[in-house]
């Protein structure tokens, strides 16, 4: 079942060490099939050397593993958490990339200083808060999802406007309408994670980028009047 | 029209992601036909990878497209307002490349550190003003070109002496007397701004290089009496 | 005699590299031979590029060469006395590999500032103290695993918790229960020490990671209750 | 003529771009015949994709081309000088390699922080004083030797123990005994000056390594007594 799917979570995992944000077994893609709300996820711990499309994991909503001989990743109830609560959501991204992982290590937004940023996020990449002792000794990787929730819903944040968050001391999520874009905004989210830990190298004292300049910014790639792009593939 | 100009803009579009300058479909090229006066320019949010040299657009200097089927890029408004100002310039590249990016997002010009940028560039590189709110909310990408004119103007600047610019928060700008000399700026702009970074990095407080070692290094290569390189190769 | 050994010895030092964790001839890969106490390690000096499994040398626990035409690697007495010490030791890894070296030139230990780190070391990297003169003068890399061992004895660290040490303005030793395990340490000691070094750039007030955090993803990975990863392959 | 030295010299050229040393035709590298007291050298601006043995200058050391149709590299005066003032001298590199080139552009001495660069240099990289507006304005690449020279005497440094400098707001020299050793040094320098300047991120207030350490690892490789690498191969 889901055979199409499986091979886009399949190359979407594979993009991953090739643009260089993860090692080893590290990181996870998903997709929820928006069909069936079925959620295609990689298995925990296989090497990305000798994992095959069959190898995905499917997943009903509540978590049971309705295909696959392979367990599935550790984090798929942090994905699960997120796809619940956000029905616009088609695809998840996992990974300790080192640039967004500094930032979530340092435990601080990564502000938006310029347009390379409100090219593909609305406002600055969140960083969540810790999660309590209780919450890490509970259900952690659903507590993980739980708090991304919560400082979405705080912040009042578009999940498809700011498509990634920084958990604290641990890396990063992001997501998108489906697994492709999800990619597309991990990589686009190391590199400005790259840029601001540089600007603020030369400049320590910058102030975030004028809102106007965000706002003209995000839009020419993704409001209704958007200009960017052929007509037929505006977020290309 | 104009197929080897457009062979030339494609290659120099492609020189970009293999120089580590741009990635997806960030950054475009154009260069100026001396003879037409016309424009060929990369398309807007077209990948790299199935790009051609038939996808260039033709424009004329009003902006208007006299042959291409694609949109132009979205920055060709700034591109025709420099080739202008400015009829020694034969060739123009935008990127966001990450060392030159940073120093655009920390608002800051690249300070003459030593004889790698003396080689190329005549003094420090320019991070030009912030856009009004009235010039983003305008037509934005004609007036990131007025800007930079009036950055050059204000220093009164030899567009082919510092043949590169900052836009504040935004990224790049180089240029040349042909394409590939464009290329080559936003190369050597992109190690010039990373050599600055480490720099100051080790040594804070260092003043820029001496103005008799900028002249030397500038003149050994740029002036009518340059003895770098073969005599039938200057710039080489 | 331990031919196969001999064989995931060079495949295990050629790996460095391949990592970006070596240049030149600098690293050396060892291995001890369970059911006969042979250590098995690379030769001194000898380029990567024209080493086979039959250049590795064999020695006893006291040092002595019992196969092999080619002097053992200059830092073997090192390598023997952390064997000596630590019978659960499989394999050791030596490197000069930068953001390691870094951080042990710096004279710090490397702070456990997020998961990526508590997934494979069970706490802080700790940098060893200098030798002193007399132990310099003396029998310098015997005494150089005499300082390490001081410093895990003092520290109560339990060496398959936390696998790696720095040497005091040297280098980085990571070890295992096998050689492909001391690797895999080298390679994730490279990185956390990156992350460490981005992290404090961007905070430098930032605190350790939460106790329960890190004891939350070191279990995760390595308690008999692990759950990362699949039943056959819990370290993978 | 010293068609095997041309070769040698080719070789060596080449190396420098695929280690990251140089870009485009930045770098030169030369070496000494031995026999004849002639100076093999790089000629100027050519590109590396199409340098052939045949294009490398033979000049004698009153700096006469005796053989070859191309200019030499303009900064053969300063080679030249650098052979006359020291006959242990067999082969001299010179690049903008980006590490060293920040410290030369802070106007810093490299200190000596750990081992790796004990292993290869007795002591700090340092870093020549600026030349003055005459010497600029006057023959400047023999006066860029001048000081060198005058940098080594001052400080009464072993050519070949510290077989590298810095020169300010310029880039580095190195050179060996031959020109193969000469090209390890630029990547050597490269490496230590990388490690030095996050050494410093990392604890801005680490003093230089101890003496007895330098010593013992410089020894350990260099000295008659030296026991690092195979008998025949002292220095691989």
């Amino acid at each position: 079942m889901l055979k199409e799917l499986k091979e886009r979570v399949l190359a979407a995992n594979l993009e991953l060490p090739r643009q260089g944000l993860v090692k080893y077994t590290w990181g996870n893609v998903s997709a929820r099939d928006a069909a069936t709300g079925l959620v295609v996820i990689k298995p925990s711990g296989v090497s990305y050397d000798i994992m095959k499309a069959e190898d995905m994991v499917v997943m009903d909503m509540a978590g049971k593993v309705v295909e696959g001989s392979l367990r599935p990743s550790s984090d798929a109830p942090t994905h699960l958490e997120m796809y619940r609560a956000f029905p616009e959501i088609g695809g998840i991204v996992h990974t300790h990339s080192p640039e967004a992982t500094a930032w979530a290590q340092a435990g601080m937004d990564v502000p938006l200083y310029g347009t390379t940023h409100a090219d593909h996020f609305a406002g600055a990449i969140p960083c969540a808060r810790p999660l309590s002792a209780r919450e890490i000794n509970g259900a952690y990787e659903k507590n993980t999802g739980l708090v991304m929730i919560e400082t979405i819903r705080e912040r009042g944040i578009n999940v498809l406007h700011i498509p990634a968050m920084l958990c604290r001391s641990h890396g990063a999520f992001s997501w998108g309408k489906d697994v492709e874009n999800a990619v597309m905004n991990a990589v686009v989210l190391e590199e400005v994670a790259r840029l601001a830990r540089w600007t603020r190298q030369i400049n320590p004292a910058v102030p975030p980028a004028a809102e106007e300049l965000r706002d003209k910014h995000f839009c020419r790639k993704h409001s209704k009047n958007a200009y960017y792009g052929q007509q037929t593939n505006k977020q290309g």
